[in-house]
């Protein structure tokens, strides 16, 4: 199995800046990579740092960037790491294409902290990439669905499922 | 979604005693549980704790305890925590079992551990059980296959896959 | 030995905001709670959650409350928990207590994350506190100064010692 | 500030073993250097590795080895990693040496696991050098005594102090 990653941002790659002075977080090196690395990975994989976004910024321009480096690519089982804010927008972009399997996921507390849910949340996209069909899903919170039955409540931040 | 996940015992649950002096290690509370707590799970689930044994420990008596209680669980998808050295032998026995899904997972090192593979590896068990079709399975390493097609090596303690 | 510790903020005290969209932080409870938990402390402790800001925006009437906060306790073994961008200021100040240890400390990295600093300082700071006479004191990267000797360098956010 | 650091095992340094099967933990590369490393060490440090034993088993022998390893130090700031079981008993043999400050600390929770109580410890140690006189030390949930003044509780594995 050999999986692409692409980096696009979000709270899993946030991380604190260790000279800047204040308040802000930093997007740095992907979580994929580290994470990966923990889990003796089973699979080849590469990564594409794309963009290091709050996901948030993420703007149209920015979705076709991502639309296009994963119809482009060689690999046909795609993660997308991604913040939870617009993830469900990107992957509604993604879901025209229809001849490879794209997961979205990303995590609720960044993969930097003690007690984050990026490695669990990662590990259930790749799982599922193991058997999902062709086609755009979100996988959070240990589920993974069609983009179109995931739903993110905006006071909390999390997201349920139809 | 519903998952009943059996405690069986193996590395992935393996902790340090505080009190008892010397070199070994005790299988204690799941790790599922706080694995799932720290993932914001968007399921929820059940824990039986069946047995807290090192996988070289398990008898033929004790497969047959786990083949009953899969069988006789209201759940139909069930996710069982086991050590790695014989994971494969149960799973041959549970794969008489044709109306759940099944699907085992362990660690290469403990939940309790700093950088465990724990997280991930029940991530990808718990990812594949929203798509997987009835059968019984191996999730390690971010692969999940009929058990028929994980192979244990003997000299890493790793599995790889035909 | 009993301890009192004044939390005023600093980058010890991090944590990610579950909800709040975006780049910023939040300090939130105070990490030595966390830290003398997992110390299976041997010593009694009170905690004063007095500031929770960035170092830089503590202002001379912050610093006048830390002084006074000092001052009334009836503990004359004191903990400050600080950001590390004004720690040699307010230290400044408190020197004119001459009748109390108090030692300031705080971490480059958050005690949230993986990987911190924070329990080694505080370590060093309660480890310090045993043997130290009355006076103000710096405690960073295992090096407990008065805080005359202590340097803080701004192309690397690190302390340096006279 | 230098400092040497000698490794003789205890829970502190014992780690899981990757390939070998079963209960038991070995005692492997010494903690300290990883603790150190996080901590932005602002000091110099040396570290021998002379015994990997649980501290049950270190015999007469080894404590005469550890005794003619800090007599014949250049070092005169001396910290010892060590089981907690015998831990007073060594103190008691290096307090023979009176022209150095030696600390004697280990940790209850192995540094590998989450939550450990080892950087901690190790933090107060290194803190306490910094003001401690010449003598024999044993650092420990946050207190740093004569080792005379220290008391293992056989039923909790834990330190009390006189």
């Amino acid at each position: 199995m050999n999986i692409l990653f692409i980096q696009t941002g979000g709270s899993i790659d946030k991380d604190y800046p260790k000279v800047t002075k204040g308040y802000a977080f930093e997007i740095t090196k992907p979580a994929v990579a580290r994470i990966a690395n923990r889990a003796y990975a089973g699979f080849s994989y590469d990564i594409i740092e794309l963009l290091k976004k709050d996901s948030q910024d993420i703007t149209d321009s920015d979705r076709r960037l991502i639309y296009k480096t994963c119809e482009d690519a060689q690999q046909s089982k795609i993660i997308i790491t991604h913040g939870t804010d617009t993830m469900i927008e990107t992957a509604k972009v993604l879901s025209a294409i229809t001849n490879k399997t794209i997961v979205l996921t990303g995590s609720i507390v960044p993969e930097k902290f003690r007690g984050s849910d990026a490695d669990f949340n990662v590990g259930s996209a790749v799982g599922a990439l193991s058997v999902l069909p062709n086609g755009t899903y979100i996988a959070m919170h240990g589920r993974v669905v069609p983009y179109s039955k995931a739903v993110r409540e905006l006071s909390s931040g999390q997201f349920t499922f139809r």
